[in-house]
């Protein structure tokens, strides 16, 4: 296969938007504990909480607490997610190395979502950006529903194009294309990005894409043969679809470190104590995950013919 | 994309390889209940049990009374999987249109499945196509483990190439490739078409791709990019792995004719009616199975803004 990287940064988002789906609160220290074995395992970004109003997302309301208590591995990265100036001034209070916060190309999304309009919500990202902007930290532009809406359908091409332009000149040098509700499919990630590398180079491009309709693995293969090389992705599968309760979210980390390395892409995580924090992740949620290779062990451990013979 | 076929062959494979894995045995009535309904969705291959004796697969010891008394649907073919010529006899004595059979590329696998070695097994193969030829019904010559064997790790390509060049003196115009357990990825599936490709072109290639780690769908893609234009599915996932018994096996059919319409290729399916054949296999086994679409439903199915406003 041409165009490959050789390498990819994958930014581990179970924490917040694989757990922000659970019903039952997960204790603090929990989370805490899931959050340090992904910090062991050799992930450079993981994404931890959510700075949004506790009334908003309560499983995530512990967010200062879970910054405070982690233990900060050198050369990881720590991240969350701000949807406004006071979530900006809250996470950068508690040290989060990068901020994600992002408009959705649907405007029906962005008044469900945040009870804004694209433009509004431009605005408040642009105040957001000017208050990281120096402190060290670093903002990450997420370009929601970049696949589809699932209100709308499809999404213009020329409209997160315009979003992406916007988040450029607010100084963002790294947008996250979502596939928020998984309406993506390899055409429709090859069409995009190919079109954003044509108009817009200078933004680093990374894929945020869900597995809601088995398609993740898909999606982020079409986007490694456009050389994309930075992706994220929730230990064990962790998440959930709001308009779809028997639906998975994410696309599952491990099972995507499985495929890169087999594909010779290199990471630099190791991948069995990856699988080993998805049993983690299994284990605090108290249910069975969507992650595969848990399940199936990875594709090079072998089985015993001799044992097999003897059944 | 470049190389992407415009049209898709899908034999679908779950009333046989998903079904045969189910412990309880499943009525003869149920199976022909599932049979029909696949029939009316527009497939034009459907598997629809396996000639073995019923004592090493007592679920499918019903194929004679299955094959009797499905409904025929003019245009569709109905294929079977037979092991020996024994099994080939029996076929054809039911009018079964397509006999699949196949030795694996890894003697392990081959001893522990068929007791046999690889040539001894070709040699039963050439035995068997010799019964078929001439009769108007068709042999598809599988290759399984072609990505890799679960007792042996990687499997050499020039083993394969042999064995397809060995079906190819049988007279076998079409070959399947069967990533048996689960072990291929996009690299291995690019790597082993292409060496074929180039040096036996004569056999028409078909993928049948486990999802056993969850790459069933992006090896899918691989083989698409290379214009492979034939593969087996099986409806809703139906189907698993004897090696893992919380792991998935084929690749599930619904969910790839989604990906391969939302990528503008044809199928000639109508995926609402595969839909509903998925929740009747649900409902059959009475218990979850791993087809995404039938759960999230499909990616242009919308939801009204309004009504999520009111909640």
């Amino acid at each position: 296969m041409t165009g490959l990287p050789n390498h990819v940064t994958i930014s581990e988002v179970g924490a917040r938007d694989g757990i922000q789906i659970e019903r039952e609160f997960i204790p603090t220290e929990r989370k805490i504990e899931l959050i340090d074995a992904l910090s062991a395992t050799g992930l450079s970004k993981i994404e931890v909480s959510s700075f949004v109003h506790p009334k908003v997302v309560p499983q995530l309301a512990d967010a200062e607490a879970v910054l405070g208590a982690i233990k900060r591995r050198p050369g990881v990265r720590y991240a969350a997610f701000v949807p406004n100036v006071k979530g900006a001034e809250r996470a950068l209070a508690c040290g989060v190395d990068e901020l994600k916060t992002g408009a959705a190309a649907s405007d029906s999304f962005n008044r469900l979502n945040v009870r804004m309009t694209g433009d509004e919500f431009l605005t408040a990202i642009a105040d957001m950006a000017g208050l990281v902007n120096g402190t060290g930290a670093v903002m990450i532009g997420v370009v929601g529903t970049a696949f589809g809406c699932p209100y709308e359908g499809d999404v213009s091409v020329d409209r997160v194009l315009r979003i992406i332009e916007r988040y450029a000149a607010f100084g963002i040098e790294t947008v996250h294309l979502a596939d928020t509700t998984g309406m993506a499919d390899p055409g429709k990630v090859q069409a995009l990005v190919g079109r954003i590398r044509d108009e817009i180079p200078e933004p680093r491009i990374g894929l945020h894409l869900h597995n809601t309709r088995g398609l993740g693995l898909a999606n982020a293969l079409a986007g490694l043969e456009l050389g994309i090389d930075e992706f994220e992705g929730s230990i064990a599968g962790l998440g959930g679809c709001p308009y779809a309760p028997r639906a998975v979210g994410n696309i599952c980390t491990e099972d995507f470190v499985h495929m890169l390395h087999g594909m010779g892409i290199e990471t630099d995580i190791d991948l069995d104590a990856l699988i080993a924090a998805a049993g983690l992740a299994e284990e605090i949620v108290g249910r069975t995950l969507p992650g595969m290779v848990m399940k199936a062990g990875k594709a090079d451990a072998l089985h015993d013919a001799a044992a097999m013979d003897d059944r």
